[in-house]
């Protein structure tokens, strides 16, 4: 019997995996597929390699800023799919290779929980197997979601797993469904590499979500204006049809739209299917307690099959407090309140704790702090002059308590943050500490100046 | 009578304006020569802005990861110079711009302290004027040191400020004086634009300074050696000769070398001749106690002309301390432990606290966590695999004590660190901690994976 059954080799699999190793268990992995699951094959990593693509195209028009005259340049999509393919190759590469120094039996196949302490797999073989685990984590992961007769079929109609699995070239045009995180991304992607996007959106915003502010959506609306990207909001796909290799697509203002491909865009669902004597909630999130546990005290879920932020590093956080609840006395309840959000469409987007509409909602008071990049001197340096930092206070006790950020160094700058609020900071605080100079960091000197010093002009 | 007069426009006198205004203060300011002084006009800004252009020069190769296939470029320096102008004159008209929105009078002159509360201000236009404060700062930076018979004269012999205002075309080879921070600086940029470059340092590594841990000066020559940057260590200038147009070098160990100009980068001097009534040190910075106080109760001094850290961030955090104790009944003192350090070479440098050498002298037992960003999924992503974190701990209380970042970001995710430090965070409180994935601040929670969880290979 193992000490510990991983199924799902994930980002919150892999890090129970670490975890658990380095705490000396003797644990088992079921994986159906490719080490690194979604995030690292299809999701996270390969989306961010190709938005470095496409923010450096950007950059070869700024480059003459330095002197650097680039006369002739070309795009090859398929060249970036494969060096993609190349860096994610690595990567899961070296996490076989850990597993294997560490002779970790992997059974490649899809796990089933039948009892408290066993697990059905299913062979890719084809034959089946049953380990057996003191405990147990699940960690299955989701895929894309459907809706209505816009289902997938691989070529005409694609989901993002799709999108980086199989196109290896670019099409000339394509409408994708969902102008949520996945849609902003990849629909910036596509763009920057010559494609004729097409955004259609429900709601009437872009990145439409409580964590996202109004001023944010905004913002990047008026920047997706000046590039190939289309938005459509508080419109639906009305109806479609193949037609000579094409796909006409009339929308629900019965306009038509010919393209090349629909991507979409518009949620994930747990992996939750097979998992009988697991108790799940109506939409199919594994139900836990708030040490991660299910209806079995043994049996942990973590990750996107249960009703937690669908992110990366949430699973590896669940994973670790899953690991700490199994092998410690004192158990921890997970907290999600300082988790970190990063968006890299055009601009790089980032937000922590809660922003003027959520804090609203909660009743408390706001006051906020703003500053420009377009003032901050390394910003300049950079010539990335957009974006801004927007962070929230709470007006009663003068505490941070979110941040928005948008444009350079967001998705970095917004730890800080996550730390000033863990430790309670007020603007005084926030302005107060010692930033180097010229850094992007110093924004929140500038941005807590009216709250912590006064304002220069009344 | 002013309020306050404030003797120098750099980051320290600017902050110090800006701070004054949002408190109330009725200020004069007394600059000889440009707004924003050195920092601005002559060392941050501008070479951060040129780094950004080396730095892209070498990413051109790396764009063909992303299917971005640059067929022909040229490098055309006096166009980064004209745009480094540009940048910085933007800069500099926003803080003309605010401070006559503000009517502050701006003397444009010498100013020296001629009395408690009286300031003589040689006009620039040869008049002479007094003007009369309560309280008086004293910010008037530092001047390029010269050393021996290696007289700067604008032409053969230049400082960091004739490279900066000066050079607005790049000769062909350059023998630098110094492997210091600008040392360091200003030879990978001028390397990336194509000039034969020869460090020459009387210390035995680059960035010789205790700050600096000898395990990055050995990473940063690897780097050096791969460009056309070459270094001499233990070695000075014996003498040199100017002779058709170019500069005969004979080193220390008799190698003779000719090249176009000697670039001086061996520190700065205060700039303090002029305050005779104000009581310096042997080194000519001027003595203030805790709260910045000069011999005068009312007069400060800050910036460079104290025997603190000669960084710009410094000048501006001391602004604000001696701003507080200006206008607060309850003084604070200055603590330096914060500082965060960064350096723009052919990587980007950051450190801040205490390294191992530091920490022993101090008599502290130390532990380390290391991980490189060659694991690291963002900077792959990034293409930018090089560099590393160590995170340095007190044995006895866990906690983090100082960081060295080598690589991406470095100069960004030191912040985090500072916090880490100030909160007494230990290398489990670190790992804990909910990163972004993928992220550059994720390679923290990697490099406390050890100390916070135990070992994967003991």
């Amino acid at each position: 019997m193992y000490d510990l059954i991983i199924i799902g080799m994930g980002p919150g699999g892999y890090e129970a995996a670490l975890t658990a190793l380095r705490k000396g268990l003797n644990i088992a992995i079921v994986e159906k597929d490719k080490l690194g699951g979604n995030c690292l094959n299809r999701a996270c990593i390969p989306t961010k390699y190709f938005r470095v693509g496409a923010h450096f195209i950007e950059k070869i028009k700024k480059s003459e800023n330095y002197g650097i005259k680039i006369n002739d340049y070309n795009l090859d999509y398929t060249k970036a799919w494969e060096n993609k393919e190349k860096a994610i190759s690595f990567l899961r590469k070296s996490l076989e290779q850990l597993l294997l120094s560490k002779k970790v039996p992997v059974y490649k196949g899809i796990g089933k929980v039948i009892d408290k302490n066993k697990v059905e797999v299913l062979l890719n073989d084809g034959r089946k197997e049953i380990i057996e685990g003191k405990y147990i984590i699940i960690a299955t992961g989701s895929y894309p979601a459907s809706v209505g007769n816009l289902v997938p079929d691989g070529n005409y109609i694609i989901t993002t797993e799709d999108y980086m699995d199989k196109l290896t070239s670019l099409p000339e045009s394509v409408l994708v469904v969902g102008a949520g995180v996945a849609g902003c991304e990849l629909s910036y992607i596509m763009a920057s590499y010559g494609v004729n996007v097409y955004i259609v959106e429900m709601m009437d915003r872009l990145l439409p979500s409580k964590i996202i502010s109004p001023e944010i959506s905004k913002y990047l609306l008026r920047k997706f204006k000046t590039t190939n990207i289309k938005t459509y909001f508080n419109t639906t796909i009305k109806d479609f049809n193949i037609k000579d290799q094409k796909v006409e697509v009339i929308l629900s203002n019965d306009e038509k739209i010919v393209v090349d491909k629909i991507l979409l865009t518009i949620g994930r669902k747990p992996n939750t299917g097979l998992m009988d004597i697991i108790e799940k909630d109506e939409k199919g999130f594994i139900k836990t307690d708030s040490y991660l546990r299910t209806n079995f005290e043994n049996i942990y879920a973590i990750g996107d099959v249960v009703n937690s932020p669908m992110l990366a590093h949430i699973a590896s956080y669940e994973a670790k407090v899953a690991l700490h609840n199994i092998t410690e006395e004192e158990k921890i309840s997970v907290d999600y309140s300082l988790t970190p959000w990063a968006i890299f469409t055009a601009y790089e987007i980032a937000h922590i704790g809660l922003n003027e509409e959520e804090a609203k909602e909660k009743g408390i008071d706001v006051e906020s702090g703003y500053y420009p990049f377009s003032y901050n001197e390394k910003a300049i340096d950079e010539s990335e002059p957009e974006g801004y930092v927007r962070l929230y206070f709470n007006k009663e006790n003068k505490k941070v308590i979110g941040a928005d950020i948008v444009g350079i160094g967001a998705s970095e700058l917004i730890h800080q943050v996550a730390i000033f609020i863990k430790e309670g900071y007020t603007a005084k605080d926030i302005h107060e500490f010692i930033y180097f100079h010229p850094s992007l960091s110093e924004i929140f000197a500038f941005a807590t100046y009216d709250l912590a010093v006064g304002k220069l002009f009344r």
